[in-house]
Parts: structure tokens; C-alpha cells; sequence
């Protein structure tokens, strides 16, 4: 085993990083005999050198960052402070300065992914991210390795903690969207501002990262179509029950059909109670992949939290340093495929409708022939009446969301329409 | 991108050797831009030369498998003929001979996993395997790389599909053993000598290749305690429905709570409803991995099928040929901490125990004594009695499986016990 020990730089020390420090202390004999050589933390970039922070040689800790990965010996840069910048600087800059990378910013790499792998190969220099999706779970090198001689056409999943808590809140006790969630703010599974997750935004930029793997294509966050699921209701989940379904907030990236372009989308939908996925329960996180040869595969497993993150980070970290100490590199972007990405309205998926309607004979008939007009076929209608009101779930078979946008615009129009409560989508069949 | 393209030899063209050279052949685009460099099937060794293989070109048929591991121009060996002889003496020519190899043989790597990894390490080649474990389901990498910064502590998995077809149907139909597996055999899912699957011998040797990989230390097949689940009864599944669980015949490979030492076992177990196992239907399989910082994940998939299985050998050729090309080889076998594999006697779990006995006063004090004397704290008994017969249920608190064993012995000597009905492990708490 070589002696000399490979150095590592710690930018960010929050949940995540004391988590990477600490490990890499504790397991310093299990670390070196893996990859071949020690590593050492050889410095901590920090906002706050004031904290005190348990196990970590105050001597280390530095505000300077940029000073940190400029140095010349760090051998690998792991960042952990999240958000565009300074991360994004700061990576591009320690690729300059001949350090690999391990990053767990999934904002960053949805959003400047191509721009960060082609600093990373100017370098000749690793970018692992494993982190950056779905906490602890093995995704990105499963994707990325495993599945190399198969074709994806399919990744589903749950990727996002916070709202898997929240709707599994509320699919088990009945609570409404605002008692779930202020359930989740309590336990601290929700942030105070927590927009970033029940709109969708980190599931989005987790599915950029996702396709953009699976398809060997790069999908950028802008890909991606968001939908959050603050108004999912009560009376949502009770539709969901009748129809054997629960309401999950996915994370869905498909090749069409005709394997000639690529789809990336975020937004809740009713699954089966049968499919695995509907059996993810509070802020676990799982995935599902389809692909030709290995047909379906799930990863399951805690997709946030500072050891599941820390756990992800160390496992890029072995890696990173194998690839440095044999003189290599492992797999770098694949976007060979530059598949175009298509606009949600070539999505075709299943719906499920619910209409306020008047309760009066003809209607039912006004509503299939607007369905029919757009080539939306039914295939199921529920109706139920009292006394001059009455409400109608229509369960369509699949038809692109252009369709069905087309048939929701015409039936708003309809004079015997007085709403439409919700349309919600329906996956995993 | 290389011009040049890598030599592949395939040994082996049954249900996953023609996969694999179908999907080399209708994916070789894909291949070429993920490897860096085409990829060329040089040879197929076969035992019937005669049978017309769809897609393959006569040319490259060869009964000769020694002569073509020998030709000196093969970059890669593709081992998928199973079993100990002649795979082992073709990989260890193979590696002689400058290729590196990837197999699918798990009988082979848990017999002889050491000296098929010194040979490769010795030529400065790739042994790759995914595929010897759980057909498509990536767990070999994960738990080698993904979790190579972490301490695993457990794997629990149903790594069989043929046991688990029958156990799925024994359960939801009522049927018996022998019902249950004619069914699996007129499906396909058994073959006509089932042996290796209900005996355990299948999922033992993946139990020791994953103990292995796992804990970083040897474990051979012979390390692994193996119990078959031809004896399982449909009164085990009224047992274990009345607990809240139902029955799979489990792999588990463990670390002792002091860390100091590794058990690996295969037989039937009780597991709770709850736990995500209990949920893998038919001939699926699932393997529940624990370790100190990413905490509980899992990995599902089909455990086997020609084209699963082809998926997870293409993932390894991709690797092992992108090694090649920067003159690299991937993770070797991880040995280091070389822990004690502990008899079965050491484990530690919980049992659920059905005794015959008298229906006469005392019984149950007898037999409670018993349980004291060996050390093993009772958790539930329930007894049911009609006319001068009774049984006893009795399910225990943790205890060693020697503990177990002793208490068993002793309660076969009372005369107040008629018989041990049966004997099962309670897992997955």
C-alpha cells in the first residue's frame, strides 16, 4: 500500500460534511485499505470558523475556499455547500488545479451539468455525484455502469423525502395538504421555506440528472416539466382509494415509443396500490427502472439525511481515489444519443378527471363527445347526482397531455360544466 | 473513438451466451460509444456445434474452447457455461493468456473465488461477476463500490426465484410443497432435478459471494450454514400468518455485534408483512443491505432469465473493456479484514417452535423449564388443546442457534412432548 496519504478538501461542514469528516476518521484503516493509500482531510472550507465542530483539528478549518482547492496537493474536492455559487466557481477551480471532484449538488448539475463534465475532462479529471440523487441509494452508477450494455426506457420514482412524508401523511390518516405538512415541518422533515421540494424543484433537478444518464442525452432542469403537489386534496386521495390507486409526487423520464426522443417530467400522479412504489412509505425515497434486457428494477432506501448523504459521498470519494491513484479515469458524461428532449404536450399517460357538472339528462353526452372530439377515449365514467348537482370522474385511456389539455379547455367552455375539481395523471401500469 | 475493436470471446451459448450475442449485435452502436471502442464477437465455444444459432455467423462456432481462450488476440473472456470444470480451467487459461474475464458463475466463485481472483490479480486483469448474483439486479457493484465508503453490517436477501415462486404460491394459494413446485416446474421456473434450488445449494453460493464483498473477507461455500425449504408445511404458513408474516427461504450474511466476526446462512424464515421482503412475488428476487451510515437500502429485480442475466454481463463487459482501453483494472477482490467466519451455532435470532404435547396439567411448566435452563427467554406461548392432545406454540426472545439446538434436544427427551412439529426462524425485526 502506498504511504503517502491522498488529500482531501471539505467544502461545507453543515449536516452532510461533519457527517464525511467524522467517517473518514473514524474508518481511516477501512478507507486506506480499500483504495490503496490513506487519505487525509487536509482542509475545511466553512462560513462560520467560530462553531465548534466535534473531531475536526480547528487548524483545518479555513472561510477561504477558494484559497483551499487552489493550493496544488488537494487530490480531491468534496463539496457539499449546495446552491449555484460559489460551488460552481469553486469546482470548475479545483479541476484547473488538478483535484478530482465529489459533489452532492443536485441544483448545480441539473443546471450546469455539461459545463462542469467538460471542465472535468479539459482536466482529465473525475466529477462523481452519486449524492446528488436520492441520499444513499446506489442510482447513478447502477445507471451509469451497470445498465451500460442495456437500453433505459424508463426511470419512475420517488426521489423526494420531504413530499413522500407528506403524502403518505396524508393518504394514511386522511389529513389535508397544510395539516401534513406542518406535521413534516415539525419532525424537520420539511424546511421552513419549503418550496424547493413541494413544488417539485428538487425532484426536477434529480430528473435532469436521472435522464440525462439513462438516455445518454443531456437533460437540462429547463427539460424538465414541474408540477408541485400543494394542491393535492383529501378528496383526491379518496378518488385514488376508489380506484385501487395512491398519490405519489414522481420523478419520470421515458423514451418514446419510437425511441426517437426523450421526455423528463415532475408531478404528483395516482399509481396502483400493487405497484412497488405505492408501498414507499414516510421520507424514504425509491426508483424504478425499465429497461429492455433487465426488464424492472427498483432502488430503494433514506433519500436525504446527513449519514445516507455522507454514505453516497464516500463511496465517490473510494472511487476517486482508485481512478487517481492507478492514473485514470472512471466514465465521464455520456450524451452521445443528444436524443431531443420533447415538450410535455407529446407526454401520453392515463387521466383521471373529476367534473362538477349540472344534474340533468344530456350531459353525460355533451362531456364524452368534447373526450371524443380530441381523441381522448374513456375508459371509465363514474357519476354520481344529488338534487341538481351532481359530480363525474372520467378515467381515460392514454392520450398525450396536448389531448387532454385540449379536452379540459373545450369542457370548461361547456355550459352544463360548472368546474373541473382536479385532473390528476395515473402511471405505473 | 478507437477504431480498433475489442475481441470478445464467448464461452457458452445457451439462454444468456445467445442473449448477450444478440444484444451485442443489435446494440453495437451503443456499445461502441459507451466503451470508447467497438466490440467484436471473436468466437463462440459450444458444445453442439450443429444447432443453428440465429444471428450468429457459423464461422465463429468452435467446440475448441481451450483453443480460443488461447488465441492470444482476445480481449475478453465471457464465462457462461456454469458450474466448476472445464469454466475454471478456461478462466485461470484465459487470464494466462492476457483477456480479462467476466462470468456468471456463482457455483465457481464460491467454490473457488480466491484462487479465480490471484490468477486475475497476477495477470493484471478484471474478474467481473454481477451477473452470479441476482441475475440483473445490481448489487455486486453497489455493495463493492457505491458502499465502499461504509460498513456494511447485514445483507438479507431472497436470492432464489425458484423457492421463491413456490413459497409466494404456497402462500397465496394454500397449496402445499409439492403443489406448489409441479406448478413451478409445468411454469419453467423449476427445473425437472430441483435440488439446487430447494436445497439451499443456489442461494448458498451467493450468500458466500456477497459475505464476501460485503464484510471484505473470504467466505467459501462451505462457511455457509444451509437449510432447504422442502419441508415447509402449509400449517407453517397458518403459523406464521397468525404471527403477521409469512415465509421466504432468506440468504443472510452478518456481522456480529462486536464486529469481531461474520456468520452466513440460507434457510426458510418467518419475516413480518411489514418488512419489504414479505412483498417479493413469484420468482422475483430482493436483497436488503445495512450498513452503519446509509442505513437500510434495497435492490429488486428478476434473479434470473436470459436476458436479466445478459443485461448484467453486458454492464460488466462495458467496464472491463473500458479498463482495457486506459490500461486499468477495476476493484479486485477486497480481502483485508480477513474476519472469522462463526459456526451457526453463534447466531443469534428469534424461533417459532410448534410442539405436540400432552393435554394434561403441568405441560407447559415442564416445557417452560426447559426453555430456562438453556438459556432461552420465552417471548408467546400459545397452546390449544382438544381430548388428551395439545399443541404448543411457543416463539422466543433472541437466543443462539446452539441455545436452540440444546433447548430442542432436551424437549425431545420429555415424555410429555410427543414430537417437535416444526422449527423455524423469526427474521427481518
Amino acid at each position: 500500500m502506498r504511504t503517502r496519504p491522498l488529500k482531501v478538501a471539505l467544502l461545507g461542514c453543515g449536516v452532510v460534511g461533519s457527517e464525511v469528516a467524522r467517517i473518514m476518521t473514524t474508518h481511516a484503516d477501512d478507507l486506506a485499505a480499500r483504495i490503496g493509500a490513506p487519505v487525509e482531510l487536509a482542509g475545511v472550507a466553512v462560513r462560520r470558523p467560530s462553531k465548534v465542530r466535534e473531531g475536526i483539528d480547528p487548524a483545518l478549518v479555513t472561510t477561504d475556499a477558494t484559497a483551499l482547492v487552489k493550493r496544488g496537493d488537494i487530490d480531491v474536492v468534496v463539496e457539499v455547500i449546495g446552491g449555484i455559487e460559489p460551488a460552481r466557481t469553486l469546482i470548475t477551480t479545483a479541476f484547473e488545479n488538478g483535484a478530482s471532484v465529489v459533489s452532492a449538488n443536485k441544483a448545480l448539475l441539473a443546471q450546469d451539468g455539461a459545463a462542469l463534465h467538460a471542465a472535468a475532462e479539459q482536466a482529465d479529471k473525475d466529477l462523481y455525484y452519486e449524492a446528488a440523487v436520492a441520499g444513499a441509494i446506489p442510482l447513478i452508477r447502477p445507471l451509469r455502469e451497470s445498465l451500460a450494455g442495456d437500453k433505459v426506457n424508463r426511470v419512475l420514482g420517488i426521489v423526494n423525502g420531504t413530499t413522500n412524508f407528506i403524502l403518505d401523511k396524508m393518504d394514511s390518516t386522511g389529513a389535508g395538504y397544510q395539516e401534513a405538512l406542518d406535521e413534516a415541518t415539525a419532525l424537520g422533515y420539511a424546511e421552513a421555506d419549503p418550496t424547493a421540494d413541494v413544488e417539485g424543484f428538487d425532484a426536477a433537478a434529480k430528473a435532469a440528472i436521472l435522464a440525462g444518464i439513462a438516455f445518454h442525452t443531456r437533460v437540462r432542469l429547463d427539460d424538465v416539466y414541474r408540477e408541485g403537489m400543494t394542491e393535492v386534496t383529501a378528496a383526491d386521495f379518496a378518488s385514488a382509494k376508489q380506484m385501487g390507486c395512491t398519490i405519489k409526487l414522481l420523478a419520470i423520464c421515458e423514451r418514446a415509443p419510437d425511441g426517437g426522443s426523450v421526455t423528463a417530467r415532475v408531478h404528483p400522479a395516482m399509481i396502483p396500490l400493487t405497484h412497488p412504489l405505492a408501498s414507499v412509505r414516510g421520507a424514504y425515497n425509491a426508483v424504478f427502472v425499465e429497461s429492455d434486457a433487465a426488464g424492472q428494477l427498483m432502488f430503494y432506501g433514506p433519500g436525504a439525511g446527513g449519514s445516507p448523504t455522507a454514505s453516497a459521498v464516500l463511496g465517490d470519494l473510494v472511487a476517486v481515489c482508485r481512478n487517481r491513484l492507478s492514473g485514470t479515469t472512471g466514465p465521464g458524461e455520456s450524451a452521445y444519443a443528444a436524443l431531443p428532449v420533447s415538450p410535455m404536450g407529446d407526454v401520453v399517460t392515463r387521466y383521471h378527471i373529476s367534473l362538477d357538472v349540472a344534474d340533468k339528462p344530456g350531459v353525460l353526452a355533451q362531456v364524452a363527445t368534447v373526450f371524443a372530439e380530441h381523441d381522448v377515449s374513456i375508459d371509465t365514467v363514474r357519476q354520481t347526482g344529488k338534487g341538481g348537482e351532481a359530480s363525474l370522474v372520467v378515467v381515460t385511456h392514454r392520450a398525450s397531455d396536448a389531448s387532454l389539455r385540449g379536452t379540459v379547455g373545450a369542457l370548461r367552455k361547456l355550459d352544463t360544466v360548472r368546474g373541473v375539481a382536479s385532473i390528476m395523471r395515473v402511471e405505473g401500469e
